[in-house]
């Protein structure tokens, strides 16, 4: 039929009735790829199911959303059968391959919709992705992959996978276009029971601006070709965040690998396990074998499996203090078609690795690309942060990419805190009902000090700049706060303490807590921790 | 041995240590029993389950913060083993009934724990409620039984029913004894992986004066006895409630079904069914034989179970817009024990139909004793609300129970919102970024109209007082707004809408938004609504 296996192009007049029709808006003229688990009305969802060719009545809400701001519908993207797959090969209408190298992988589930923006059909494509499968087809063809936070993108109109993970994504060339599907798609959906509504002010500890950026402390499991471009993409973090901060991801990937040991595949099995009896030529043979098996797991496990991601979440909670965002590879590497079919399951779960995790702990995550391997193929790399931080995270992704973030205006005063204001501790509920943001983590200049003051009531630190304290500075977090706070504030602080300036890792002076270095007496010297969070864990998140 | 079969005292000189060691504090020298599933250091935790006789190396967190407050250990407490159960019967230890009358059972499965209290024999207990074990026999013995916000007291050093629902309570005589402890018990615990902080904030909607109850719209499933007082129960409400509301609760109610007839027992078989084999006087009949076969229940049904309840908490979480609090007696009925011998688990299932929603669906409740029946055995009721209600809940339940809560400090400006601020509604994080907290909920006097306003941007209503409004008012949350805030919403205005006095049910006059009554031109007259968000539902909570 002339159609390219990666889509299936709705006919022409469709294409020109829904330009006619178009509302224009923030996406005019945008042509968008829909992935086949996302319904278009008119057109069956197949799923990558031949033999679902059932016309969807209405689209889904999110393909609505889009085309209200002006996008035009052009196809239906292939896909993982069932969007159970990381690969790209488990459809009966064809593996799709890498943009860049008809040896490798496209990546998947969502392989059509990346393939579409990156040969140039559309300029705006929808995935999904429980596992990985917006961000892994994002890296191998050199795209921006946006997972957003779980239930901020109604899945009204979705077949699903995991219906408690799934996540609908775009692919897009630039982080802008990213931030504009974004801003269209996100929305309550009172009929999604997934879906959550944006909190009226930002989660505890998600900074407006992103400067300090996690990285694995320890070495990856990664290709040799991937790890070369894996180190120039950790160069690359330190030139575009103030900090980068080494940080232990060992519970982040223990919490991926839950996802395919764990009981999941069950939630698979209820959502579309009718679909995979009778066998046929319409199934695709790996997912039906990794799916049917999900008929037989117990509850007992899926319990105790919610009980151990409660713990990994747990040891994990305590980075989202110390970093914005964490920075990681999408993939350990980028396999060929003939590795793939040497060991399906296996390629595909170690494609997981470095994904899996996000929805598991709610967290979101952005793709972006991070230049080439040495062989040519596209790299990419992750940024991910917490529930509901994918503006500031877009922001971020924006800078990575070489683009420059909208400006957000700051209002009132700007305070730099160094204790028991700190996220998570005692009195930050003060600063918070002041009316205190979190606009971005920082540490002071070199020469500052920072000593334990004991006495009744919460225990607090003593910020000094006595001239010999060390370089890198002592860990801050800057709050914007509206002027009349500032008083209040003020009026809070107890002897030797005091507000006064601070002069911070980037040359700025703000607003923040001092002490009266005669007035310390003997309060112990914790310079050395670093900071009064390192010096007091482990803390409510 | 002379121990009564509710308790296991400890020996005198244990209970002569506590008190020489306590550190006094706002427990001072109040007596605490313990639920034999909580541990204490150095006495066995059975479960009511005679084969675990190794002492607990050390105290729960949660008896040990008691302590630490003043509170003095005096015995662990009879109950359903493995705290499966709502009957108080199913115990080797022996069968306990309410202090009212011996033929009707304790309540389960904390029965010894109320027992204790409601004897005197001590002025607090500690229980846990996965599905009413901290409700029902409070209930049943005329006690206040407070269930915390799930995660608010940590579970470590408790033997779990179901880890993920299982939260710590308290049994006391009065509210004001329940507020005491609980400020000693809520804590986070780094250590508890279901353990959650606090938020900074109160969660949207919950405010901190709860003015407006809900009751059931339709009839509820109560024995005759338990029918009459229910009724007299009703009348208290108007008495100590602003507004009583009535509310479809059938939603709440088949959350509660999904309980038991859903996958959870698979939870309990996790957390303890390795102790049920083999079979021996050593364990209950009954819940052996409710347990063992959550082995068996599959993985998908859990997931399944898991999309249905958030597909009920959808539908209940509307019901929260409109009111502060849930009122719902206890259980249907007061089984005596030969009801319970002919339907162990029929009886038993039927006890939880108002109670076992509650942790589900992430709610907090608190039972307090409505008077008796016309047989003299205590009736109970339930207040229920939104997760972190905690403070304002036990407020209302102090003046339920004729005490005058503490009184509570409010700042800056009070101003009623009648629109587009509403909790969930588009202008609601405008408010909170500006520093507002829910106050209360209210109507408007008598006399005014509500109007839509449309155009471009935000929809919005005016408020007018026309004189011929409604007697009933119109629906109006109140705010404490920061002075400072007033002048930046007043900004925020536009024409024809604007900040004036607005007369409220109670006859107190507050800032709010008003209109301009010649320039509303054709507004839509929607006062019949009775608010504007009964105008414009669904909307996100």
């Amino acid at each position: 039929m002339g159609q390219p296996l990666w889509i299936t192009r709705l006919p022409d007049a469709a294409v020109a009735a829904y330009r006619r029709d178009s509302p224009g808006g923030p996406l005019a003229g945008a042509r968008l790829a829909i992935k086949d688990n996302l319904d278009l009305a008119g057109v069956p969802t197949t799923a990558a199911c031949p033999a679902l060719d059932a016309p969807a009545a209405s689209s889904a809400v999110a393909v609505t959303r889009l085309i209200d701001a002006g996008a035009i519908p052009v196809g239906k993207t292939n896909m993982d059968q069932f969007a159970t797959g990381l690969v790209g090969t488990r459809t009966p209408y064809g593996a799709c391959h890498s943009v860049a190298d008809p040896a490798h992988v496209s990546g998947g589930s969502s392989s059509g919709s990346a393939i579409a923006v990156a040969t140039g059909e559309a300029e705006l494509a929808l995935g999904t992705d429980t596992a990985g499968s917006g961000r892994v087809p994002a890296a191998f063809n050199g795209l921006v992959g946006l997972k957003p936070t779980r239930g901020l993108v109604s899945t009204t109109g979705l077949l699903p996978a995991c219906r408690s993970l799934d996540c609908v994504t775009t692919f897009t060339r630039t982080v802008a276009e990213a931030r504009t599907a974004l801003a269209a798609l996100a929305a309550y959906d009172v009929d999604d029971p997934w879906s959550r509504p944006r909190p009226p002010l930002p989660p505890p500890g998600v900074a407006a601006r992103m400067r300090v950026v996690g990285v694995p402390a320890g070495d990856l499991d990664l290709d040799p070709a991937h790890a070369a471009a894996w180190q120039r993409a950790l160069a690359q973090a330190r030139g575009v965040a103030a900090h980068v901060v080494p940080v232990d991801v060992s519970a982040f990937l223990a919490a991926a690998r839950l996802l395919y040991e764990g009981p999941w595949v069950a939630e698979r099995w209820a959502a579309f396990g009718g679909l995979l009896e009778p066998d046929g030529p319409h199934l695709d043979p790996t997912v039906r074998g990794i799916v049917l098996p999900g008929r037989d797991l117990r509850a007992a496990d899926a319990f105790a499996a919610a009980d151990r991601l409660a713990a990994l979440r747990r040891a994990t909670e305590h980075v989202w203090y110390d970093i914005d965002a964490l920075l990681l590879p999408v993939t350990p590497g980028h396999p060929t078609f003939d590795e793939v079919a040497a060991a399906p399951v296996a390629v595909n779960s170690r494609l997981g690795t470095y994904t899996n995790f996000v929805n598991l702990l709610d967290l979101c995550a952005v793709a972006v690309p991070a230049g080439e391997r040495d062989d040519g193929l596209p790299f990419g790399v992750q940024l991910i942060a917490p529930a509901f931080a994918d503006e500031p995270l877009l922001d971020l992704a924006e800078r990575w990419t070489g683009g420059r973030p909208p400006e957000r205006a700051a209002a009132g005063a700007r305070v730099a805190v160094v204790g028991a204001h700190l996220t998570g501790m005692p009195l930050h509920p003060q600063l918070v009902g002041l009316g205190a943001r979190l606009a971005y983590r920082a540490r002071t200049a070199g020469g500052y000090r920072l000593y334990h003051l004991s006495g009744p009531g919460v225990h607090r630190p003593a910020l000094v700049h006595t001239g010999d304290g060390p370089a890198a500075g002592i860990a801050v977090e800057v709050y914007d706060l509206p002027e009349q706070g500032l008083g209040t504030l003020l009026g809070s602080v107890p002897a030797p303490l005091g507000l006064g300036r601070v002069v911070l890792d980037d040359g700025s002076e703000v607003t923040g807590f001092i002490a009266e270095a005669p007035r310390l007496g003997g309060a112990a010297d914790i310079t050395h921790f670093g900071g009064w969070r390192a010096a007091n864990s482990p803390v409510a998140p």
